[in-house]
């Protein structure tokens, strides 16, 4: 009957979430019951679109939710033996009871388990089926992706230079830029805090672009309009510029009229639009992994505690790659 | 050898098109030379999508180009009769000579030579394929068309009662909001300069808006996204509330965002995608006017020295239905 400590969301955060929209709560858990199991997780996950759920649709004074991966520690359940590994939506808490529902095995040999929440995981799946399903991404096309640095836009620039693609991304910081061409294989990178986007796309990618894989929205999204070719895609992942703009909402792009005369498709998309990739996805990505084409970082915080600071973190991009928060040693 | 009156750009209009940015001119024309034919033209049209051409592409102090039905008038061509009826691109001018090449014969007998400029024509075209092929439109769904009275809009929402949609459409006055719903047989309408159109949107189908068919973007296309459903689609035909935005380009939508949880497709695109499909728009179209399933109105200005004005006030929405400029008469 273990003590678990689990992160509550105390208000609703006004812009930028601050440490006082959350507070740490302890929770007594009971014993697993006939056919439940008793979870202790082990890395938690905090992703961009957990911003947007906190606007209506989680409750205030409750544990949040996200995903994460853990160990089974006790189980009455017939389909996991303690010790198992186990991929589940009940992050933000130390320990959980479940009946076995939710939760995805996975395969600690194959890939770290962190990697379950990152590039195994739903942002890999986010880039893979977003840049091959939603973006329609054939061989040899150019591709711009913002937040590239991040757990999922460095994901797609590593899948379309496996596409023969020519790649430019951007990121918030110098470092970050130069890794995006020194470890990642992008043909072009620039920072979108100093530098021109327009300037920057006409740059690397003299002839346009084909494929714009939207995770920023904004200034970035106009130029992307702007220099898009005729034909081309706009995957939309995310728009993270504009998550905290409660009450002030910042304009969309000037030039949505580029996308008449190009016939250019924006297209919406989140993961779950492709859970029938998920086997092909697993066998690609692992083998990209170990043939050194799919790199990635972490950016691991140690500690429950620390998981607001994590979340925060992420809109001032003080990750790099992945931001995951270790909950326990798996042991 | 007559002399041809004719149009000219004289000056790139900086917002909304003034009279002074245009210049009659009269021309001599000569005689047609071995193979060549002289056309004049019946009807011209205008239409918004030459704001835009205004802009850069089209060069000053030369004659403007556009949609026009005329009849040859002397012929030393093979393929063109004295008498026949044609189809071209050279509107804004009462004479011309040609080769024969853009030149599409049209059948008087089964539609009036001006529809050949509307329903019958690049309009009624850009309606029927960007809602049937752009946005996917399927039996039974709930439509939204903005600038519905006009020569897109109108046809638009008569295509979708024949598919047996729930139609939705706004217009900038009352009268032609009473139109939308008396003669075109709309479900709901909305006057856009005192309605309010999420409020319209969510009276005329509660369920939601799957296909929201594009022609003025700013508040418009704002309500639709708010109000789309679950995979929705947005064809963008035009953005005529952007169309004089030179120098000070009005923001995009705020709420684009909301496409990626709906799986929203922005598209845009031009007639000419549709050129494949002519032969059975022409058969489609023809039956539904003859059986008075799609109805038409014409606002038409006399004599070439009115084009100016005719332009120009498609951006008051001066006409009703298809704006045209008649030149001659057909005898």
């Amino acid at each position: 009957m273990p003590v678990s400590k689990e992160i509550h969301l105390k208000s609703r955060p006004a812009g930028v979430p601050v440490p006082d929209n959350f507070e740490l709560v302890e929770t007594n858990i009971s014993d697993p019951g006939d056919g439940e199991l008793l979870v202790q997780n082990i890395f938690m996950s905090v992703d961009p679109y957990m911003r947007g759920r906190m606007r209506e649709e989680w409750p205030t004074d409750h544990v949040l939710m996200g995903g994460a991966v853990g160990k089974v520690v006790a189980s009455n359940n017939t389909d996991f033996a303690v010790g198992d590994h186990v991929n589940n939506q009940l992050g933000w808490r130390e320990y959980f009871i479940s009946n076995g529902q939710g939760l995805n095995k996975v395969d600690a040999s194959i890939a770290p388990l962190s990697a379950y929440l990152g590039v195994m995981g739903m942002p890999g799946l986010t880039a893979y089926g977003g840049l091959l399903v939603t973006g329609e991404l054939k061989d040899g096309e150019s591709v711009f992706v913002s937040a590239a640095s991040g757990a999922v836009g460095s994901v797609v620039g590593q899948i379309a230079k496996i596409k023969k693609c020519t790649v430019i991304g951007s990121a918030g910081s110098d470092d970050k830029v130069a890794q995006l061409v020194d470890e990642y294989g992008f043909d072009h990178a620039f920072n979108y805090k100093t530098d021109d986007p327009l300037t920057e796309l006409r740059k690397g990618a003299p002839q346009g672009i084909d494929v714009y894989f939207e995770n920023v929205g904004g200034k970035q999204l106009e130029a992307a309009l702007t220099h898009m070719r005729t034909h081309g895609r706009i995957p939309i992942c995310g728009m993270i510029s504009h998550y905290n703009d409660d009450g002030t909402a910042s304009p969309g792009p000037t030039n949505l009229m580029e996308a008449i005369y190009k016939f250019i498709t924006l297209r919406g998309f989140v993961v779950s639009a492709f859970m029938d990739q998920q086997a092909q996805f697993l066998k690609d990505m692992s083998g990209w992994i170990q043939s050194g084409q799919m790199k990635y970082h972490e950016t691991i915080l140690e500690g429950i505690e620390k998981a607001p600071e994590a979340f925060i973190g992420l809109f001032s991009g003080s990750n790099n790659g992945k931001m995951l928060v270790k909950i326990s040693d798996d042991s």
